[in-house]
């Protein structure tokens, strides 16, 4: 496809201080040929809830498959005046070829946990910081987003509608492919549905209705144009005393007619949705158009749709736009990526950061995570940041730790529950051993994974947090790590 | 430039809908063949603010000018088995063939103003609604949020350094273009320096701190490498007793070899910054670096760095990314398309959107903008929404009105004021008619701009409200449509 984003050139869409950081890691030689560790974790769920969904890693795949320094770029960065020839010369040959290990798109994810873990020689680890950060800080976020309002909207389908409001094109189409992974049944935008082989979704707008000289003509043409889907707006003038009566005469002449359309019904997109909804349900069915669609779209987000729930709007498909295409109330995922490890004479070093807001301080080490589901419910009971390696026998008991009350213990009794090991190789020795799925088949797998989550996590008020345990040896090589520093600052003279 | 978004395909980027239009329009035939005008314009000021800058149209002006349906596309549209062969052939030719007008990139503009016209046959209005909208309220948003933060910082330095946390890499990169025109002084964003030659900022990360034994070995060996600007980040493991006394450490051993850098300070990350500033000037002064840059990077925006100003702390660089780049706090401008008027026999007829809410009433007609401007002073008095063909003589007396409170007046009397028409030529007969200036040229012609707002109007609290009045022929339009409306709608027995 011509305009797959695989076809861009993103090898540049990186932080200028990657750039010359790797020409330090150059001209250091020697000591900087080993490999390090990154992670990329977040610490924050997003809309305070309980939970995320890692989302970005196939834009992640395309982007490393594609890295190389373009004759462009290299001429770009000669005339920075900061890099030296043998490191452009060195630029010239630049592949990607370390190994990165992931968790899938579509499962929900906890603070902490290393979404993506990347393992290379520190020059191409610290290459790729930014671009990976955005794309998956970016889906994860919508993805997060749009499984809140699918959670609010029940049964009913949502439709991503909000292209035009997004921050720039990516962010429209990245940003509808994660919504879909997320929940959406579709988008209205075009170039996503095609891009990502996803239903393209829409009716008519308020234009449509004022090109004609009053509402049954607009709404009578369109039924006739599509005689497979009428839903027809009837917010332009006055909804219910003049867009719903107009809508329902055409909906009684294609009844009349014997081509009453499979899919029809009206469009509400402005005005107080939980009145206008009842009001328009009472006069479709009194028509005997009792089981057309109501669709809503008017500033909606997981709160509001809440809320007409409550009420007992009578709307049973959402068009949300703006608020889920931005995460309006929470509109950064603040993903970060950290050190983790050095490769010192064949052997991976711990590194870690220190903070004086102890959430800040980095978990070291070559690291996956292990997550723990109940096996009679499949429900989900805790996750674990262990070090690679770690062995864990599902015959065996289990205790696990809530992470900030430590006195608060739980032991699983062998046999009562299943690991499952999150993290899985995307790339080996630079080259990629992943097939990332369809969009709309990690849909149904982000379908399944959030049914790994008790309701209590996934409530919009005060959600129960899962715990995401450190494994004991990681947890034991962090406090060494910890006193080892102090022992070193000590030495600093102020 | 082999990135330049111009070399995008974005025919695509639409919602569905306006395809379906589109379709209807081409059926309908004769009745749609004549022109209609669409206005783009907001409702509301971000932030709560007193102004917007508006922003994006080189972006909309390539993506006009490329505007074309790739066989791919049409193969696309015919999959979705809602198309006839005659619309799909038609659409194989299809150019944009019409006038579209703007207010140039960097201007200070105010809810309701039409941002940009497009006059147009239906079919070509209808279809660049979406991507008019996406380029335009992304990038407004981000140029009025970055003028902000850049109002909060005064005198000192305002760097872009948000890619990581951006909404996709468009989100990165066209909102770095958007933040430097609203006056940042440069991006870390490397693909958007080279795509419009602004300039790369950054210096080192954490990571290249972690990779070192000690901070002075890893401070000494970056200022060794980069001998022009040595900035180094300063909180990694303990900023006021190890980084600072690291960094002075350093930049003695430069001073004493004769290598002081023309460019030298420290980056402060994290923790209280007005604290640590101050104490951190302290050290460095009394080692005889005031002079020093004392950068600030921790979730920055306008208000902190005002609340951080008040406070004395002594930084004179700003790094902002996440508040900035998402504008966080306002993350969606809001930007609407709305039919204004419709070629009925070589004449607008002009078209009104009605809503409950009068604020969402469209203005209707063929329209341009006209700024007022006190002659002595050269500041902004008010702005008039006025039908296209209004002469005002800036020798005459003019009386103004505050928009809401209509009693409220200012008589200006001829000769103490200045008319300026605001909307440009962009596209006349489907040819590009504007040239763009370089982004760095926006910038400074977006400085000016702002020099015309009181500062009453900048203000982050209450700003004062610009009055944007309606023209007397226009106002008179609007209500002749809305009396009528209200008589047409009665006849609808509900």
């Amino acid at each position: 496809m011509d305009k797959s984003i695989d076809n861009r050139n993103f090898t540049l869409l990186t932080d200028f201080y990657e750039l010359t950081m790797m020409q330090g890691y150059f001209e250091r030689g020697e000591s900087c040929n080993g490999r390090v560790i990154f992670d990329a974790f977040y610490r924050d769920n997003p809309c305070n809830g309980g939970y995320a969904i890692a989302c970005g890693l196939d834009q992640v795949i395309d982007y490393i498959r594609d890295l190389h320094f373009s004759e462009d770029d290299i001429e770009y960065l000669r005339e920075q005046k900061v890099f030296k020839e043998p490191f452009l010369e060195y630029l010239r040959n630049f592949r990607f070829s370390g190994d990165i290990y992931a968790i899938p798109e579509g499962s929900v994810v906890f603070p902490m946990e290393p979404l993506v873990k990347v393992v290379a020689p520190a020059m191409e680890a610290q290459l790729v910081e930014t671009a990976i950060l955005n794309f998956i800080n970016h889906q994860s976020l919508i993805a997060t987003k749009a499984s809140r309002v699918c959670y609010a909207a029940g049964n009913d389908g949502v439709m991503e509608f909000g292209l035009r409001r997004a921050q720039g094109p990516d962010a429209g189409t990245l940003g509808a492919r994660a919504a879909v992974i997320g929940g959406c049944i579709g988008t209205s935008n075009v170039v996503c549905a095609q891009m990502f082989d996803i239903p393209a979704l829409g009716t008519h707008a308020h234009s449509w209705v004022m090109s004609f000289d009053n509402e049954v003509e607009a709404f009578r043409c369109y039924a006739d144009l599509y005689p497979n889907n009428a839903t027809l707006l009837v917010d332009t003038y006055d909804t219910l005393r003049s867009g719903v009566p107009a809508a329902i005469q055409v909906f009684k002449e294609l009844r009349d007619a014997g081509r009453m359309p499979k899919k029809y019904g009206i469009r509400l997109d402005s005005g107080d949705l939980a009145y206008l909804s009842k009001k328009a349900y009472k006069m479709l069915n009194e028509a005997g158009f009792g089981d057309a669609i109501i669709c809503a779209s008017s500033d909606l987000d997981e709160y509001l749709i809440n809320s007409l729930k409550l009420q007992g709007a009578k709307i049973n498909s959402w068009g949300v736009g703006t608020n889920l295409i931005t995460s309006k109330d929470w509109p950064a995922f603040g993903g970060v990526y950290k050190l983790s490890a050095m490769e010192i004479g064949g052997q991976f070093v711990p590194k870690i950061k220190l903070s004086e807001n102890p959430v800040k301080i980095t978990n070291p080490g070559n690291k996956t995570l292990f997550r723990i589901y109940d096996k009679e419910t499949g429900k989900l009971y805790a996750d674990l940041i262990a070090l690679v390696g770690e062995k864990y026998d599902e015959k065996k008991d289990l205790l696990i730790f809530d992470p900030i009350a430590t006195w608060k213990k739980t032991l699983l009794k062998g046999g009562t529950y299943t690991i499952r090991e999150m993290l899985v190789p995307v790339f080996i020795g630079g080259k990629c051993v992943y097939k990332s799925d369809p969009v709309m088949k990690i849909r149904e797998y982000c379908k399944q994974e959030q049914e790994t989550l008790w309701e209590e996590t996934r409530r919009f008020a005060n959600p129960h947090e899962v715990y995401v345990d450190l494994s004991q040896p990681l947890y034991d090589m962090k406090k060494t790590l910890l006193d080892n520093i102090h022992n070193t600052n000590s030495a600093v003279n102020v």
